[in-house]
């Protein structure tokens, strides 16, 4: 089974997704599978983080921006604005597809686990997700 | 089929478990197929490294650690110690999920492939692995 | 089904695959299913980048020598010279495996997704890459 999810965002940072594909989950009705997510654009990604604090998240959007600034002076692809090409560079550190197995007809994800979109550009206003539910 | 596996682990570093794994491809008894590892920590991660010469391994580390070192001024999610935001940034860098297909009744790795959990904390003592076998 | 891919590369850098692997889909002539990709190396990796522009893939290549250097005194797994072990560093950072859903019988990319194998080391002629189609 195939879901296509329009996710809105709003502005950069971890954007969590964790229901929504719950309820894709949900619909498939399966106990025992696997759960695979792709998003399908090359400057915003996905990741898995902690879903409690949300301290961890601003640290974690806080030490990527330091290690991939905006306005570097060697960056040549810079058309679309100062956010254009660092968003490709944290794209290509984070990741395009992540797989998570079903267990007992849930995500199996661990306790403090949550799925989140990571938003690299400033003006997006939503993002397309492809989410395959296989045995 | 799915398996839950609890690896024990001693401090941080990459600790080897292609065995571990290899065993649930070898009871899972099909001959070709995909075998997705999910890790259910955000403090620790998955990845494949060079298995022979362990040096690699320690350069790693050490580049990682230098990268997103402790003590960073600049991190507010202290609460569980030094070793805390550090280990969710290099958890984020790295992989969550990883898939390797299955040919021949075996994992298909390339020679010098080994696969690895990657233990970001000082204290823990072991971590969880669900392995998902798919046709 | 599985088929095994000899991708030649020359020197470092992304080099694009996506037609490589939408013809493996296309001979698997499923329409709803989930395309695998495993490279069997650990001085290589995969990635989804921007396939328009080419100075996104030469800024992120850039970007990522910087990170990583060759002749870091801090290396000690330098025995096949410089650029041997910033290439584990690389494939570390970015992906051994990527999982795109198929819909409509073809890769369901996005409109500037492009896949490539990126190539870390200086003098290497080809790359193994598995690729699973999975229902």
């Amino acid at each position: 089974m195939i879901r296509m999810l329009t996710i809105p965002v709003t502005g950069q940072g971890l954007h969590e997704i964790t229901d929504r594909i719950a309820a894709v989950v949900a619909e498939a009705g399966i106990q025992e599978g696997l759960c695979t997510l792709f998003i399908r654009h090359t400057s915003a990604s996905l990741t898995i983080q902690e879903n409690a604090d949300p301290s961890a998240r601003r640290d974690l959007e806080s030490w990527m921006t330091r290690q991939v600034p905006e306005h570097d002076p060697l960056y040549t692809h810079t058309i679309e604005g100062p956010d254009d090409m660092p968003s490709h560079i944290k794209a290509a550190l984070t990741d395009t597809s992540i797989a998570i197995p079903i267990l007992d007809g849930r995500l199996a994800l661990g306790t403090w686990q949550g799925v989140f979109l990571w938003e690299h550009r400033t003006s997006r206003k939503s993002r397309e997700i492809v989410v395959h539910i296989g045995a």
